[in-house]
């Protein structure tokens, strides 16, 4: 399967921290070496980076851990392939553009024998996932347009989530940098940092940061993970069926009963 | 302006050798500060670099001339703004999958108040430049499929080419991975690298490459650029309005009288 991490923040935030953390499960902490990829949203612009070796051992992704990219909202994924090869074109996250913005998705799971009806938007490698990001482009785009309200947007992106979730296993990340839609099929957890802010030692990696010394009081940034990436603060846990969509560090919807 | 740079190879080459060359233009020997990008393919993924500052003085274009990626299609970009702000959705190359593969464009020139029709592919950014890449393939879209020979296809480039050229300075790089397009409405350059290979010296770097003891005897590496690189090499000046179509380091097509 694979890993997952999000980062959705109020003022623009580096992701060296919990990238370092991540990228460690590629080849060395974890067994997710089949490549790696980050997305960063720069206001409507999107910075990627791909790589189809393992993340632990990747001079990209040094770079990427080291050299810090400021985003309001980033998505990343690690990979151990189940369906589709290692190769560069089934590497998430994957991006297409809609009504003027880039759209960017990563998924964790299986949908064995997804069949998707015909669409506008096509896979360009052989995953189950990028399919499946196709298949919900081509949803939207049948059923909505740039003026639907993002309620509606979300309605949707749960009621195919909770389909897709219902044919394997389906944990998702998407985003058109103005939100980020995250939707829980078996594990996904979140942590808000706001003020006051504190130290934080990775799980994956001998690396400590003070938030503090890095950010200033007014700073929200959230990150939502497929595996908590800290041991010394504490995770909130997302059901399966639960989702959230995120914006500017906070959440603004949610699952409700 | 900006300066354009491309490759077509029937090996996977790196670039590092002319990326180096014109990244130097980006801010040291040239003014084309504002931003540059690049794009790889690998099999039909593509690996995006972008960044909006100087590429002369960027780690990440540090990372793309240090590290080989290797690659047969590369499209690469330096930019100095016109039309659009500086920033990373009005940077080269753009991407757009259209009938299952990655597109990938990059311009040179100016057309002012170009008005596209609408059509499903959208601009994100700013730019006269996406806006006629997203105007090129909605015109694909609505006259051909992907069962269209190459041929009538690269007619429909050509002819759109020269309709943009007519409104305005139109100099294009455009590949769908398979074939790379190249049309020159006022500068473009080629250089076809195959056995026996000679060394070449960099204009814009202290540098210079023996490409006898990087290559084997088969390979063919074409490059083509808005500005010759290199200073000890005859470079095929293409004339207004030519275009050549290149497929593993050579000319599949071209213009005839």
């Amino acid at each position: 399967m694979c890993e997952l991490l999000a980062m959705s923040a109020n003022t623009p935030t580096d992701l060296c921290f919990s990238f370092t953390g991540l990228t460690r499960r590629g080849g060395e902490t974890g067994p997710h070496k089949d490549g790696w990829g980050v997305a960063f949203y720069e206001g409507k612009g999107v910075r990627n980076f791909h790589d189809a070796d393992a993340s632990a051992s990747s001079r990209i992704a040094e770079v990427v851990q080291t050299h810090p990219i400021k985003s309001e909202v980033a998505i990343c994924h690690i990979r151990q392939a189940n369906v589709g090869d290692i190769c560069l074109a089934n590497t998430h996250p994957f991006t297409r553009e809609l009504w003027g913005r880039y759209w960017v998705f990563a998924h964790n799971g299986q949908i064995s024998d997804f069949a998707p009806e015909p669409g506008f938007y096509e896979p360009v490698g052989t995953t189950d996932s990028e399919a499946l990001f196709c298949d919900m482009l081509n949803h939207l785009r049948r059923h909505c347009d740039r003026h639907t309200p993002t309620a509606e947007v979300v309605q949707r992106l749960v009621s195919l989530s909770e389909d897709y979730a219902r044919q394997g296993v389906f944990n998702l990340l998407l985003s058109n940098g103005d939100w980020l839609f995250t939707y829980c099929s078996t594990k996904m957890a979140s942590i808000t940092r706001r003020a006051p802010f504190g130290p934080a030692r990775l799980k994956d990696a001998d690396m400590m940061v003070d938030f503090e010394s890095e950010t200033t009081p007014d700073d929200i940034v959230s990150v939502i993970v497929t595996e908590p990436l800290t041991s010394d603060e504490t995770w909130d846990i997302y059901q399966p069926g639960e989702w959230r969509l995120w914006r500017k560090g906070e959440i603004a919807m949610q699952k409700t009963e």
